[in-house]
C-alpha cells in the first residue's frame, strides 16, 4: 500500500508525467458548479418534447398536428416534413463517415418508423407538460409492418425489408464504403478479411473448436440523458448547446441535416455526464435546432431514462461463429470468424472493428474473418467502448480456453506461445506498431492473483485478453502565456475522465511548469481548430500532441524573448531549464520573461494541430474468480485484476480508474445487462430499475495493474487507455464459470436463468 | 444621394474593404438575444448592493456591519478591511499603467472616503430588496472633511490634501511616472514640454491672445450601467462576467487587487452597451468577487444610473490658459499651454494627452506645455473618447480663431498656413508620420457647406480642428478553417462599433472571401492570447492586423495543402486567386482544399499577435452653423459636418457612425451637459433627466466626409476613427457662437444660462 505522496510523484525522468494532481474541473464538479447539457437556460427558452412510434416497424400512412398546434402555449410542431431534402451524402464524422440522409431519418422519420421509440413529431411549448399534452393530440395513422428483431432473421433471404432501397456494399477495408452488390437486402455491408490458405491451416491442426456465440443488445447506461438547446436565429445561425463527446462532429452533422453551411452553426459542448461512445452523432440537437426555427425561440429537448433506452444508441447484439485450430503442441494454425452485428435500424454497426480486433492477441497464419452489418428492427447502435471489440473477444477468447483445455496445456501459457508482437499483422493486414502484449500477458502469469489459491465448491477462475487500436485522428490546440508565467490553454476536446488535467500535464511538463499553472479550458466550434471526438482512446494521445506541439512554440517564442532581455545574440544559445532561461552566466526567470512580454515583441500564444500517424494500440488482460450458485444460477465476481498497457501513464489514477470503469462495465454486460424485447419491438425494461447493471455492492475491488510499454508515436509515449477495459471482462468471466462448472457459455448476458439452463438445472424457455 | 448598393461597393483595388456589410452581431442585438453584462444569471446568484459615502471627503472613524449580516437572507457584509493589503504596484492596464493599491481603494475606500459615493461596504443577499435594507443597517461613523472641488483650490498652498502621502511626480513624457519631487501636495504629477524659446517666439509675434478657459465634470453618458457577476469557487478560481472595454486589463487589475495570481483570474466579456473609455478599469468587479468569496456563491452588483454618475469614471474638468502668438502674416511664431486636469479623487487625469494633443494641427517652433494633474474630491475620473484633447482643442482652436480675426485672416486659411505635416514634431517631439492634417483642413475649405451663405440674425458659423495620437498597442487573433471554407476568427476584441464585421471584413480581405464566410467570436480571457482594450482608436487597427497575421499564416498553411492536392512539388510554384489555387494547368478551389484538411496533415489554425509600432495619427475638423436665442441664451445646432482622415476606411458606415457619435456627444459636452455640484460636493443632478445629453430631437443630421490618407503602418492603410470626432465640436460651437454674436465663449458647457451671462444679458451668478 503506497501513501497519496508516494503514488503521486512523477514518472522517473519525467516533472509532471506520472504524478497525480487534483483535476482542474473537480471543485466544479464536486460542487455542483459544472454546467451540464441541460444547465443552459437561455431567457424565453422552450420546451421540446418527441413522439415517437409505438410501433416496431410501420409506414406512416398520415400525420395531422393541427390539434397540437391548436393547443394553447404550443409554439411549434415539427415532423420529418420539416426537415431539408438531405442527399445521401457522406459526411465526416471525425472517426468515421455517416450518412446524412440516413442520419436524418434517425432523428425525425420519414415514410417509415423503424423502431419503437424512433421519433416521429416533436412539440414545442411553453413549459414541458403542456408540450408532452400536445403530444397526445398529434394524430398519426400507422401501418403496422413486420417486425425483424434478430440479424439472422433479417439476413433470410424472405426476410421483409427495412430499406426498401438498400443494397449490400462491400467493404474492403475499415470505414471505407465499398461497391454496391447490388442486391437488396438488410445486410448493409459485408467484409471479408483473408490471409493464407484456411483449409491447409485446419488440416495442421490436431484440435479444432467451432462454436456460436450470441451477446444481447447491452446500453452504454450514461447518467446524463441526451439533451440539447438550440437557438436558430433570424440571421440564419445556428447555435447548439449540448451533451456531447466531440463538438465538430455534432456541429458537421447538424449543419447537413439542416441544410445550413457549416460556418453558420456553432455548437458549444457543455460538461457531459457520460457519453462511452454513443454521444457522437445527434440525436435531438436537429430536433431542437427546427423547433427552434419555426418558434423563435430557442427550444431545449431532453431525453428521458426510457428515451435514452429506446432512441438513443445502444451496442449490437451479435452473433459469432467462430472455428480456430491448434496443434498439440499450442500452435494455433488456422482461424475463421463469421459475425453478423446488428446495426439497428440504420446501417453502422461496429462489425468492422470487431471483425480486425477479434485475434488480434494472436499471429496466425492462415485466417478467415467474414463481417455482416445487418439493420434490424431496434434503435441504431452506438458506439460504445471499444466497439465491437468485446463481443468478439467473449468468442474468440472462450475458444482459446477450450483448445488450451483440449490439449492439456495452461491457458496462459497457450497464449503467450502464439502472442502478438511487433511487425506481426493484424487481421486486417496492417503490421502492429510496438505493443504490449506479451508484457500483459507476463504480467498476468506473474500476478499474485494468478497464483492464489481458489478455495470452496463452485468457484473457480478465468482468463481472457483484449485489444484495442487506439485512435488516432486530429486536434487542435492553443497555448498561450499570461503575465504572471501561468498559461491557458484551449482545445477542442471535451472533458471526460480527466482529459483538462492530462492535457494540462502534457502542457506543463513541456513547459517546466506545474500543472497549476496551466488553466486548460474546452473551445466551441468557434473558437478552437477542429478536434475529432473525445472517444476511441484518442484524446490524451493526439490532442497531447497538439497540446506538446503549441507549447514548444510558445517556449520557442518564450526563448526568443528571454534572448533580447538577456541580450544574448542568438536564441539558440539561450537554455532553459527548471523555470530559468540562461545565455552565459545571465539568468531570468519564465515568470520574469512572461511578464516583459509586451514590451519585447507583444502578447506570446500559439495554436498548433495534431495529425499522428504512429498510434499506439493496446493490449488488456483480465483475472477474474467467480462463484456459481448452483440453486440460483448468480454468478458473484469474488476477485477480478486488470492488467492494461497503457504506453505511459500520465495521470496513473486517470487510468485505473478507466480501467475500473471499464472492468465494471464488462462485468454488467457478461452477467445482468440486456434489452428485453417483445415480439412487437417493444423493450421490456426500459429503466435502471428493470435494466440492471452493476451497482457498488455487487462487486468486489477492482484490482489494476498498469503496464508501461510507451508508444514511440507520442513524445511522452501515450496509448490510450479508455476503451480496451472492456473487451476482456465477458470471456474471463465466462472461463472463470467453465472453470467452475465445467460449463461452457456463449450466451450473453450470463444471468442466473442462462446460467442455470447452461448447467441444465432448467429448461430452455423457448 | 447613393444607393445603398452602391455605398456597399468596395473601395478600389479591394474585395471586401471599403464595402458595407450587415455586422454579424446584428440580428442578435436588434431582437434583444446579445447578451450584456446583467443578462447572466447563475444559479443561486446573490445580488450585491455598496453602501456609498454621504460626504464629499471624510475620515471613516468605525465600520459596524452586525446589524446587517443579522439580518436574514444577508450572506455577505464586504468593507475595505476585506481587501488583501494590496502594495503600491504598478500594473499594465493595457494602454496606461495604474497603481493597484489606489485602485482598490476606489472600489472600497480604506481610512477615508474622498467623495461622495465613494464605496465604503457592500452586501450580498438573496435579493436586491434585501441587500439595500441591509446597506440601512451598516453604521458608519465619519468625521467630515474640507471638500475640495476645483483644480486650483487643489494647488493653493494651504489647501488640504485629500492623499496625505502623496507627493507630486514629474512625468517626463507620457505614461512613465517621473521622479518623485518629494512635495506633499493634491498635485499627483506635473508634466512639461518645452521646445525652443518661448521669449523669443513672442518676440516675434505681431499679435498675441491670451485667455483661460475653464470646462465642468462631464460623463460618457453610456447606456448599460457598470454590472459584474463574479464567482470565486472553493479551489480560489474567479471568474468574472463584466462589462467592459477589456477583459485582459480587468483581469489583472481584479488580480492584483484580490491577491491571486492573474492565472487563476477568467474575466468573460459580456456585450457592451458603451463604454467610451469608462469600462476599462475595474468598479464593482473586485466587489462582487469579495463578497462571492465571502458568501461561497455568485454575486451580481449592477449600479444604479446615479451610482454610474457619482461613482464611475467621468471626465476631467479643466483650467487651461492658452497663450499664442502670430505674425501679422499668419505666422505662428510661440505657443503657451498651462493645463490643469482634475483626477477626481486619485492621480489619472489625461492631461498627459491633452498636453500632447493640443497644439498638433499647428508646426509652431516655439512652445511650453505644462499639464498638471490634480486630485479633487469627485469620483476618480475614467478615460473618456480622445481623453483629454477636447478640453484642450476648446482652448487652443478658440484662440487661434481669435488670432486669425485680430490679423484679419480667414481662419482656415491661418491653419493651413501652420499646418502640420509628416516629419513635424507633436508637443511631445515626437515626428509626425504620414498624416491628413492638410488633407482634412483642405476638405473643409473644399465642402459646400463652408461657403453656403447664412441667413438671419443672430446665426454665424465655426469651424475648428482635432487630433488625436490613435492607440497601437497589443492584440492576439486565432484563424480557423472549417471544412466547408468558412473561418472562425477569435480575437480578444470586445465589440464596439462594429468590431467583429471589421475584423471579419480584414481576414476575408486577407483570405479572398466574402465576409458572410468569417464567424467572429470575441474571446475570454482564457481562450485567446492578450490582448489591450478596446478603446483609443486602436482596435480596428492593432486587433486588425493579428487578424491579418493569423490569415496569412492559414493562406500559407492552405497553401501548402493545395500543392499537395495539386501535386505540385514546390508551394511557391501555387498561386491563389479569386477563392482557386492553382499550379500549371491545375486547379483547385478554397473550399475544396478545405475540405480535405484532415486528409492533408490536419486541423488549419494560427494564432497571432500584432506589437504595431507604425500607428496612424488622426485629424478632423468641423464646421457648424448656429444660432443663438438672445433671449434665452440657447443655441442651436443648424447645420454640422464632420470631416475626418480615417485612413482608409474599412466599413464606412461606421466610420460615419463614428463620426457622428463623436459629434453628438461633442455637442453635449459644449452646450448641456456638466456635473451640477453642491458645495458638499453632492452631485445635484445624478440622473438622464437633470444631466441634459442632447437627443435626437436637439441635433440636425451630422454630415459626413471622410478623408483617406492611408496609413503605411497598416497593411490595408486603417488609422482608428473612434476618439478624433468629439475633439473639435467645442471649439468649433464656440467660434460659430462668436460669428453670431461677437462674444468669445471661455466656459464649457456654453448653457443658455453661461451664453446669456456671456452676452452681459444677465450678471453672473456668483
Amino acid at each position: 500500500m503506497t501513501t497519496i505522496e508516494e503514488r503521486s510523484t512523477p514518472k522517473a525522468g519525467y516533472k509532471v508525467v506520472g504524478s497525480r494532481p487534483i483535476r482542474h474541473d473537480g471543485v466544479d464538479k464536486v460542487t455542483g458548479r459544472a454546467q451540464y447539457g441541460a444547465d443552459i437556460n437561455l431567457p424565453g427558452t422552450l420546451h421540446g418534447k418527441i413522439l415517437r412510434s409505438p410501433h416496431g416497424h410501420a409506414r406512416i400512412v398520415s400525420i395531422d398536428t393541427s390539434k397540437a398546434e391548436a393547443l394553447p402555449d404550443v409554439k411549434a410542431v415539427v415532423t420529418g416534413a420539416d426537415v431539408p431534402i438531405v442527399q445521401d451524402m457522406m459526411i465526416d464524422f471525425g472517426e468515421t463517415m455517416g450518412n446524412a440522409r440516413l442520419l436524418a431519418e434517425n432523428c425525425l422519420a420519414q415514410e417509415k418508423t423503424l423502431y419503437k421509440g424512433h421519433a416521429v413529431a416533436a412539440v414545442a411549448a411553453s413549459n414541458p407538460h403542456v408540450a408532452e399534452e400536445a403530444l397526445d393530440l398529434i394524430e398519426v395513422v400507422y401501418e403496422p409492418l413486420p417486425v425483424i428483431l434478430n440479424a439472422l432473421d433479417a439476413m433470410r433471404d424472405d426476410a421483409p425489408l427495412l430499406h426498401d432501397a438498400m443494397t449490400t456494399r462491400s467493404i474492403a477495408e475499415r470505414f471505407t464504403r465499398g461497391d454496391d452488390t447490388g442486391v437488396h437486402s438488410n445486410v448493409a455491408s459485408h467484409l471479408q478479411f483473408k490471409r493464407g490458405d484456411l483449409d491447409e491451416g485446419f488440416a495442421k491442426a490436431d484440435v479444432i473448436v467451432e462454436r456460436e456465440f450470441t451477446t444481447s443488445t447491452v446500453h452504454q447506461g450514461y447518467i446524463e440523458p441526451h439533451t440539447s438547446t438550440a437557438r436558430w436565429d433570424p440571421d440564419g445561425h445556428v447555435t447548439i448547446w449540448t451533451s456531447t463527446q466531440g463538438a465538430f462532429g455534432i456541429r458537421g452533422q447538424a449543419a447537413a441535416i439542416l441544410g445550413v453551411p457549416e460556418g453558420k452553426v456553432t455548437v458549444i459542448p457543455m460538461e457531459i455526464g457520460g457519453g462511452f461512445g454513443a454521444k457522437t452523432y445527434v440525436h435531438v440537437d436537429p430536433v431542437a435546432a427546427l423547433l427552434s426555427k419555426k418558434s423563435g425561440a430557442p427550444v431545449k429537448v431532453t431525453m428521458s431514462r426510457t428515451e435514452v433506452f429506446e432512441a438513443s444508441g445502444p451496442t449490437s447484439a451479435t452473433t459469432i461463429r467462430a472455428k480456430i485450430g491448434t496443434t498439440s503442441e499450442g500452435d494455433i494454425t488456422a482461424a475463421e470468424l463469421w459475425m453478423a452485428y446488428e446495426a439497428g435500424a440504420f446501417p453502422g454497426s461496429p462489425v468492422g472493428a470487431g471483425a480486425s480486433t477479434a485475434l488480434a492477441p494472436y499471429d496466425i497464419e492462415h485466417l478467415v474473418v467474414d463481417g455482416y452489418d445487418v439493420v434490424v428492427n431496434k434503435p441504431k447502435v452506438g458506439a460504445y467502448r471499444a466497439p465491437g471489440s468485446p463481443q468478439a473477444a467473449f468468442a474468440v477468447e472462450s475458444v482459446m480456453d477450450e483448445l488450451a483445455e483440449k490439449i492439456g496445456m495452461e491457458p496462459m501459457d497457450f497464449r503467450l506461445k502464439n502472442a502478438t508482437k511487433e511487425g506481426d499483422r493484424m487481421p486486417n493486414g496492417m503490421p502492429f506498431p510496438t505493443v504490449g502484449c506479451v508484457e500483459v500477458e507476463n504480467a498476468i502469469v506473474n500476478h499474485p492473483h494468478f497464483s492464489a489459491p481458489i478455495e470452496g465448491p463452485n468457484r473457480g477462475r478465468g482468463v481472457a485478453m483484449g485489444f484495442w487500436f487506439n485512435g488516432g485522428n486530429q486536434s487542435s490546440a492553443t497555448v498561450t502565456v499570461n503575465a504572471d508565467g501561468t498559461i491557458a490553454l484551449v482545445t477542442g476536446s471535451v472533458d471526460i475522465g480527466g482529459m483538462r488535467a492530462v492535457l494540462a500535464m502534457q502542457a506543463a511538463e513541456t513547459l517546466g511548469l506545474s500543472v497549476d499553472e496551466v488553466q486548460p479550458t474546452v473551445g466551441d466550434t468557434d473558437s478552437i481548430g477542429w478536434t475529432g471526438v473525445t472517444g476511441g482512446s484518442r484524446t490524451a494521445f493526439s490532442t497531447g500532441i497538439a497540446t506538446i506541439t503549441a507549447s514548444e512554440d510558445v517556449k520557442r517564442q518564450m526563448t526568443e524573448r528571454a534572448a533580447i532581455l538577456l541580450e544574448a545574440e542568438d536564441p539558440d544559445a539561450v537554455s532553459f531549464e527548471d523555470g530559468v532561461f540562461s545565455a552565459g552566466d545571465k539568468q531570468i526567470t519564465w515568470k520574469e520573461v512572461a511578464g516583459k512580454q509586451l514590451r519585447t515583441g507583444g502578447p506570446i500564444s500559439a495554436s498548433a494541430s495534431s495529425n499522428p500517424t504512429r498510434v499506439g494500440p493496446a493490449f488488456a488482460g483480465n483475472i477474474v474468480d467467480v462463484e456459481v450458485d448452483p440453486e440460483t444460477g448468480k454468478v458473484d465476481i469474488l476477485r477480478f485484476t486488470a492488467i492494461q498497457d497503457a504506453g505511459t501513464a500520465i495521470h496513473p489514477s486517470y487510468v485505473e480508474g478507466q480501467m475500473q470503469g471499464g472492468a465494471v462495465q464488462g462485468i454488467g454486460w457478461a452477467l445482468s445487462e440486456e434489452y428485453v424485447w417483445q415480439e412487437d419491438g417493444a423493450m421490456s425494461n426500459a429503466s435502471f430499475l428493470d435494466y440492471r447493471m452493476p451497482t457498488s455492492l455487487d462487486l468486489p475491488m477492482i484490482d489494476t495493474e498498469i503496464i508501461e510499454v510507451p508508444n514511440p508515436g507520442h513524445p511522452y509515449g501515450i496509448r490510450g487507455v479508455g476503451e480496451v477495459p472492456i473487451v476482456p471482462p465477458m470471456a474471463a468471466i465466462a472461463n472463470a464459470i467453465h472453470d467452475a462448472t465445467g460449463v461452457r457459455m456463449t450466451h450473453l448476458p450470463m444471468s442466473p436463468g442462462n446460467v442455470l439452463e447452461a448447467l441444465g438445472a432448467v429448461e430452455p424457455e423457448d
